[in-house]
């Protein structure tokens, strides 16, 4: 039932481990810069100012230091201020902004401490089914979050498991309010998963969102969760998704239940998230009609203007399930009468498992270089922290939390910049070189894991490690189609639609193989291995290719780090390198699994001559 | 930690299901006898006589039953006749005596009550780290073997987990004793499952068998355990094997491990089991010269000789692991001056999971029809027993260790016969029908699942429900190797060299695919889809139809087992019927995949035009 107690500095070596003395984001604010600066070798004075209301800020160096903004903005700004002056940069010039208001993270954890695709040890704020933290590491957690901007958080699994679901009672608030407290200090807030059949387990006859009695029931919870937690944010609800119960198990449309837990959550200011990853996951691998990225669409854009303006529609990034690559989700464009929030996930669960790198952000980079960022109104992602000393398992890993914090903040994803402001944050002697590893990696990973677009080539269940066929013949939806002469799934017009549910451009463009991005050719378009590229490759000499180079440039990953010994310090440095060894193993297994997968289904050979695999059968000495 | 208390009658219907007064297996018997003829209705005298030693028994009807025999041969004559009785049966002439000297049954039953591989609930030995039974249970579960002359159990996992490590100290003989305490009543003995390391675990600095001090902590728990339970047959050891510690792990070879072991037993006439279960469990999937059904007899029979008399090598049927179809272990045919032990397992790990019907008699009769029975000393199965009220899980899967104690009775597999005896008790009113259900379902079973000998086509660590390349890609040794062009390993002289290791005529019958038998064509030999075998049909097009035709005699069996209504105990009925249900299900599954997967691989489409998983790509609507 013990926590690990305390977390390193992570990004912020200039703060002191034990925690800032304080009662307001403003108090707090003061605490962190007089030692900062401390620390920093600054004997300028620093004046905070609060004005306004929000989270800008404006800094300036007149002689004097000074941070104006509102009563959470000098928070942030003085964190900026710090990290600035750390590297040695200069202040930015007018005043500072958040794009999105709500910069969320959610956390995936259960009530028994474990968290569901959690890489990074246990969590943070629940052991033995109670509502149990340390103070001083929630302290730690917080300000690491504020210093990026993270202004939201919810603690629990979307997946809620008992006793989970009674989290918004009386039994379990006054430990959550507790953890609210602390959280405030930083300008953080709570939202709290909700299980829709909660009613059910309260001892209601049904949780039909139409029923008076369940209507009530929500009124009441969100009384009390109010009464507990005054700025609460609100509920976020995964229903009718993955055997969870929702709607649908009552025969209501979705605007008929989230809009009933949004009027409970109304009187208070509150909001509904309600997640859009509805689709059939028990869908016959025989059924060619059936493809499961194009569910949510369907499911949801002819529903726009029906939610209440309180309703935040939450889609994740690609319209399948957080693989290495995906296009951007249809969905996204669409239903401009409706909120809408982008959920990433910064919790490996397909790319690496914090053992193999992968910088996310230029991943996130893809969304925005299609997607202008006012298409959705708040951002959010699933956390990849845990009670590891070092939050994230993987050190570099703590890089996309912190350009997460940075995206959300500016509403643009600049992977070169995050990159480098995170690593010459953390590794001041070689911030460069660790950036560089970083913007490097998603490509790496990328090549020797995913070929062209297709997904889920996983082991089942742990979603580590290659398994091709993994998937092949389940009720996930989730299918390459793979035989002698073709891969892929045709998700063009001509096949299930899939980029038909895009706008012009985009819509044509991931139509036609011709001119679709090669790195997602095998998600919308189901092609023979002879297929010639744009750049005069096979499809199936690129798959090749693609792998006998990520594989390559994973063993480069951990060579370059090791050149980095002394420079690093020496428990990270070991860490890390412990990792990249593991890192260059399974690149090597993923590359010969893959590549021999298709060789054997094409039979043709790598053109540059490389031993795939098991080519021949064994002779007997 | 609750047991469930009941057990139901099994085969034994005549029986009361209160337990037996007696201090003796002749008091039990004549316990039994009186009782059974009771509800038998049949008003003779029964006379039990104690003559001579051990389990033979002579059976006569002179006006008056009689039942002469050893101490123990009683007990089995006793259940034996009112068997007979029961179904109007003619009694044997001259004395019967069993072919081997132990009977034996060996649980994997895990200290906190789970069961490795259990499908029919939970230990009836063990919970909460407990050695823990409910006494009357075990009274019936011990009758229940004994009914079928199974005279010595193992009730720990080969896998010994801690606490179990230390069932063989202070701490838990006292309770184990009071187990065998029953057990005796019976005619059972007890073996234990030991742990190579436990010296290590004790605190001494090594599990080394050479070591002095070694060597004097195992004659202290031998001289231990022989104190609590006098009559204790032994130790069952798995070293060396998957994860398990060994003489290896002290640069010892496995005589010197097993021999010293077998010392420390030796003063008390105990014996030593030691698994042959020994391969490479972390192969490279890319290495084609290893091939892990040659590993045994390559590591044990140069061996030959140097095993202590009181050791005996316990050999699973086939060279592989317990799949659908196997060839008989080479190893049962070498050694000729070493001990050996036969090892089945009733546990239905890898033929339907006690879901799916499968009589095993007849895959023992291939095992007995090359393997003369004397090849082997002793006789022993992994147990399919649990907590459930039925025993098995699968009311029909009792069939199984019915089956099983007649085959180690008479040396011999008479399925039909063991079929028959079985359901005429189980079922009186449906008997040969119920006989023929289960003859049929080790061809149906095999049918739908495995195509022509290739195992391992089954998901990672559950081993339920078909995934072709689950175990591919895997370091478990267990590959098809299927392609565009051929599947199957070739095992020939050719090839990895197995048939090798077999005496010469069936040497030349596995080596030559004109005459290995087609149900272990691809166990033994690569071949090309195209491959017309002896009947004139291709490879593929034979895969295809066996698939078909399984997943058609599937549904047979369920119609089949409908028409029993009325004529089976309403309970029992539903019970089969709801896996009846589950089998036809999991047979289309498997026929549809196993089907696919082929078909993806060869292009080549059913002669027949049935349809095969989803042969086209969607057209759009």
């Amino acid at each position: 039932m013990k926590h690990t107690p305390k977390g390193t500095h992570a990004w912020l070596p200039y703060l002191p481990l034990s925690i800032p003395q304080g009662r307001s984001p403003f108090e707090i604010a003061q605490s962190e810069l007089r030692e900062g600066l401390k620390a920093l070798g600054i004997s300028k004075e620093a004046k905070i100012e609060v004005l306004g209301t929000g989270d800008e800020y404006e800094l300036s160096d007149t002689g004097d230091l000074q941070v104006r903004g509102g009563p959470t903005g000098v928070l942030y700004g003085s964190y900026h201020l710090l990290s600035l002056l750390k590297r040695g940069a200069e202040l930015p010039k007018g005043v500072v902004r958040p794009f999105y208001p709500l910069r969320m993270l959610n956390h995936w954890d259960n009530m028994d401490g474990e968290i569901e695709r959690g890489y990074a040890g246990r969590s943070l704020f629940f052991r033995g089914n109670k509502v149990s933290f340390d103070r001083e590491r929630i302290h730690r957690y917080a300000r690491m979050l504020a210093s990026v901007g993270i202004n939201a958080v919810s603690p629990g699994n979307v997946n809620v498991k008992p006793p989970m679901d009674f989290l918004i009672t009386g039994k379990y608030l006054p430990e959550i309010a507790k953890l609210a407290d602390i959280l405030r200090l930083y300008g953080i807030r709570l939202l709290l998963t909700v299980e829709f059949n909660l009613p059910l387990a309260a001892g209601l006859a049904t949780a039909d969102p139409l029923d008076e009695n369940v209507m009530r029931f929500w009124r009441e919870r969100a009384e009390e969760t109010y009464r507990h937690i005054p700025d609460f944010i609100g509920f976020l609800v995964k229903a009718d998704s993955e055997h969870r119960a929702g709607p649908f198990s009552y025969g209501r449309t979705h605007p008929e239940g989230a809009n009933m837990l949004a009027q409970a959550l109304k009187p208070y200011g509150g909001k509904l998230f309600w997640r859009c990853f509805v689709y059939n996951h028990n869908q016959d691998w025989r059924d060619p009609e059936t493809d499961r990225p194009c569910a949510a669409f369907m499911h949801y854009a002819p529903l726009d203007g029906q939610f209440d303006d309180n309703v935040i529609l939450q889609i994740k990034n690609g319209p399948l399930d957080f693989q290495v690559r995906e296009p951007v989700s249809p969905l996204l464009f669409a239903m401009p009468g409706t909120k809408k929030a982008l959920e990433l996930q910064l919790a490996q669960e397909y790319t690496g498992q914090q053992v193999d790198l992968f910088y996310q952000a230029k991943q996130w980079q893809d969304v925005f270089s299609l997607l202008s960022a006012d298409r959705v109104q708040f951002i959010t992602a699933v956390s990849n922290l845990g009670d590891d000393p070092n939050w994230t398992g993987h050190d570099l890993a703590q890089a996309n939390l912190f350009a997460y914090g940075r995206t959300a903040w500016y509403g643009r994803s600049d992977p070169e910049q995050y990159a480098l402001e995170w690593a010459q944050l953390a590794f001041p002697c070689a911030g460069k070189e660790v950036a560089d590893i970083l913007l490097h990696s998603p490509d790496t990973y990328e090549k020797y894991v995913s070929p062209l677009g297709l997904g889920f080539m996983v082991n089942p269940n742990s979603h580590y490690g290659p398994s091709p066929d993994g998937y092949e013949y389940s009720s996930w939806g989730t299918y390459h189609r793979a035989d002698r002469e073709k891969v892929g799934v045709d998700r063009s017009a001509r096949g299930t639609g899939l980029t038909e549910q895009y706008p012009g451009e985009i819509r044509a463009m991931y139509d036609d193989p011709a001119i679709c991005p090669d790195k997602l050719l095998l998600f919308f378009h189901r092609l023979p291995y002879g297929h010639v590229m744009r750049d005069g490759r096979t499809l199936i000499q690129r798959i090749y290719d693609d792998h006998f180079e990520g594989a390559h440039e994973a063993k480069e990953l951990a060579l370059r780090w090791k050149t980095l010994k002394g420079l690093i310090p020496e428990d990270t440095f070991e860490r890390v390198l412990t990792r990249f060894d593991r890192q260059e193993k399974n690149a090597r297994e993923w590359c010969d699994v893959i590549n021999s997968f298709f060789f054997r289904f094409s039979g043709i050979p790598d053109a540059k001559g490389r031993k795939i695999g098991p080519s021949k059968p064994a002779a007997h000495p």
